[in-house]
């Protein structure tokens, strides 16, 4: 059995990693922390683990975190590397689910988000968690840093055709569609039910923090600098995002075979049938990237289209496939669940 | 492994048997019917069981039924009892999520059901599926009547009460209030998105199908005829449902006492701790009835809400619960997940 | 002109009230004051008022409140009782939106409220402001109390039948549902859309602030104490309260015709055919009470159900239509449009 | 007065004419028709009109439209061309709200509404409804061709830098989003709640019948041939189109001050301080398009976000305002309020 620990388990990622790893067999939960909730029972904040999880919110100091095998962190940007090192030292394998080292240039890093970083030299041996990029650096690492929702929707999508050459960089088009848990549990006043329901908008559409990430991610696919705009929006569903790529492609491009091929051995990207819909709902609560793509009017432009469940591919569910590689098991283990549909 | 088919897979109560039964260590599904959608892929109209589930819809003429251990009938009202009697015949165990089977009195079903039964023999020998009461009858079952949605949620929390003799039969109240899947997935206006979005309605409030089933079962709890006000309403969500249930209580009864020890041994019934409020969500996609009750201002009526997850304890969960009864399974086999949370 | 100001217009009865004032032909609307977003434009955070409200917030201390003819309250709980014996003095007619002036009795505000009353000299004073019941004692006031949401829906339902004395008062339930908008606009996490979305909940089963104040109308009405059970849910529609009431009703009265009598000369409820089911949406955005009911199974239980829009005659609507009594003149004028639907 | 029929008012454009026809001060509503409805009181299928609309639906035959000064066919396609030749000729002017007269190719409509036009000659005389473009065309038209919702945020948004010859016109990207009421009110699977609730999806990605239209009217802003990828999804959310629009614009270009420019002078286009992000409830239920642009990046692409209800400015409103134009009256009439926000 997997020792793991769970630092900042009070907000979705951290609910939702309770809900998969209660399930997962090769698992032994040992401990979650919370500052703010230290001594409450994680059933009591998150009512449906009654039963699944007994354990409580125990304080960040006192955990016996260097006794895990895994650490997640589920913490806010910045958190995990200020306690990465110590926690290495001890020999505890990491996986962060924020952001603090998916990017590798820490200028870019520190711009984005507005922080000094407290342990460069992590970053560069951190691994990128996307398996369908990374698996063979993923299965040794010790600190892994689990890509962000946004960019694994995105990513997943352009990758094929970056990766083949075959996608025209100079005008990348991510247009992406988010729901409201992507926002986390935070008290905010936009993410209101009344405020959120009903309604859609873009946000941050001058720039976002995930797209340097995907900017680096599509970068290394396509062997050179690409030109992407990214524009996030907020729509009114719970969980799932909807990336809706646009790119130039030659006419005479098997896109198709392009995507079978890539993905054919990943078990967690369904490459539809071409001209599909993929639906957010048909991967709720599933690890799934769903990608099917159209030539519209048998242009030259291609438009792909992926949806993740932003609470599971998106965060949790990969992060708990990251720890699956990791640990030398089954890929699939605790993580092979249709999506909830209705 | 239990050879099983399913009768009529294309509403919603058919897709979470899929999705339930796709994972069970102990199913091997052999054929689901479908005289509109033969030879379509489930998966096809189903596109959250895209590599879960290979079938295709047959014909139910075709449907080698016959084969099969247990069928289920997702169906509408008044098709299983056109052909219970040929199966049961050939061998088969039947469990009925329509409401053929479910009320004793013949004539009280063709007056609510609007036609005449074909078999009323079959509803004498008929056991009512709600384990919670009927587990050692549903065992050697080979007719099962699959509880309705809200009778389930009603009925298991009114029972310890009833049971008990310690609430006052002459002014129970229902206010019940479902998800929209309850309604089916039937191509219906006021069903639309449009039309049950962002609303809030009473509906059948003169009278509700369910009202006859919920009757018959308080009586049988309270030994003898109830004074039940019983009102359906529609809320804006996909799955759940929430009963509020009003009665007079003495105040010297112990009524936390009364419910755990109800359900002490109850793996699918969850009793909170006093004053909680259940959310509907704390059960989506999990087999359980979670209940709490209250006193306001120390009266004499005591207000119990039990909340379910329509489709699964309310329907396809229970009726997996009680396949797993018949067949001498653990019957958590298959439905031990938590609720998914957000 | 009737020049009017808002002390506290950055919550939903604030933008409310604005929406309605905007388009009202006899209003100027002359100051808004927020403490937290003094200088910011009204329109700034509420852009459906871009066009409409060119004022900014101003500070409280600095408002002209005394120029004004009325000034409305759109504040927490506590804040009017502060500031309106110096406008009252100044000459101002006051409508407080709040809670603080709607119950007569002080020791049982102080308990539900949880401070002590600033002024209860004026609770005295004040006028409930329910113009189907207190029409005549609203056109002369100064100080008008607006009732709450949960009060207006229940009170309006339960009043015919308790006035002429053919409701059984022992045993009233008042099942009510309300939309998230009804929490206000505050940074809370149970009001956050991945929390209250796609769920439904009781709340404060125990005891709502709100029991009181519709204990005291039904007490009136009935000219006798009643036995009242208020429940409280909370259903994810942005706008919207829908109330199930149940009472004891001797099966010869003619339900139909009390409240087609009562209500005949309200420009502002609806008694629809019975056996309607009046749909919240029916009312949304408008100042109107929809009211339908039934007799199941020809019972003595006798079901009402009314719906409002819980900002519009459930707050900042009624407020208005208060104001337009008061001033003298038509009770419809600004208020005289239909509900949106879809 | 004017006299005002409307054809098919069983839909959602129908009930949305009515509740802006029925508080215009200008307007006599008198008759409204639907073939399968007749007889059946307006208000009984729509609630929220009970006391605003007194009007019942009467067969089409029989109606009395000829003697309407105007008649609004709000039908499906393919209705409106088999009729308007009559009405014409009966000097009754005509606003068509489906896409009967919007394209002035036939053998492109032909294509792609998949029926054979009726009346060819009356789609050269027909003049398209947009206000913003078209105003002195409408002031005397006979017919106009109300334009579809999509197309009517999309030109909206791309009009300003496409008129001024500002944009590239080599690869222009519409990536829209549309609420369920857009699907309008039919008996369809995809569109329950069950279906379109908590869920996310792109559709008619290969092609949408408002390509055509969306690509005519951009062309003739750019006085040329475009390249437009239009992507159209659906969102859970009931009123409302967002449509993000990517193109390729000089850095060295004022946009804003281009739209200003543009729209200065226009009652229901509000562009807003740049990099704002427009929200759809913002507009809900009101007759506006609001703007709002970015570079992202400072680079060569420029974002414009643009803003509709689906069901007012794209589609009864625009059309009750093309109405106030042919009648020669204050163009705002009936139209003159502010969204309803929350």
């Amino acid at each position: 059995m997997i020792k793991v620990g769970i630092v900042g388990g009070t907000g979705y990622t951290g609910v939702e990693l309770l809900r998969l790893l209660s399930r997962h067999p090769e698992v032994e939960l040992k401990v979650i922390t919370s500052r703010k909730e230290a001594g409450m029972a994680v059933a009591e904040m998150f009512p449906n683990l009654r039963g699944y999880v007994d354990l409580a919110f125990s304080d960040p100091q006192q955990a016996e975190l260097s006794a895990c095998d895994i650490v997640f962190f589920a913490t806010p940007n910045g958190v995990a590397m200020q306690q990465a090192r110590q926690l290495l030292d001890d020999g505890v394998r990491i996986i962060d689910l924020a952001a603090d080292f998916r990017i590798r240039d820490i200028g870019v890093w520190e711009k984005w988000y507005g922080m000094q970083h407290a342990c460069p030299e992590l970053v560069a041996e951190a691994v990128y968690g996307l398996p369908e990029v990374n698996r063979t650096h993923i299965r040794p690492a010790r600190l892994v840093a689990n890509p962000g929702c946004y960019p694994t929707a995105v990513q997943l999508g352009f990758m094929p055709l970056l990766e083949a050459g075959l996608a025209d960089t100079g005008m990348l088009v991510a247009d992406c569609k988010s729901g409201v848990s992507g926002a986390g549990r935070k008290a905010e006043i936009p993410i209101l039910f009344a405020e959120a329901g009903d309604n859609f908008k873009a946000y941050a559409a001058s720039g976002h923090r995930h797209l340097p990430e995907i900017s680096q991610g599509l970068s290394r696919f396509a062997g050179k600098p690409v030109d992407l705009t990214f524009v996030p929006h907020l729509t009114p569903l719970i969980r799932g995002i909807h990336a809706t790529l646009y790119m130039r492609v030659d006419k005479s491009v098997d896109v198709q075979g392009v995507f079978e091929k890539r993905y054919a051995d990943e078990p967690f990207v369904d490459v539809m049938p071409a001209q599909s819909h993929p639906e957010t709902r048909s991967v709720r609560g599933a690890n799934l990237c769903r990608i099917s793509w159209h030539r519209p009017q048998d242009g030259d432009v291609v438009v792909v289209l992926s949806v993740i469940d932003n609470l599971v591919k998106g965060a949790a569910g990969q992060a708990v496939q990251n720890m699956n590689i990791m640990c030398g098991l089954d890929e699939r283990l605790g993580l092979d669940s249709p999506g909830m549909l209705p």
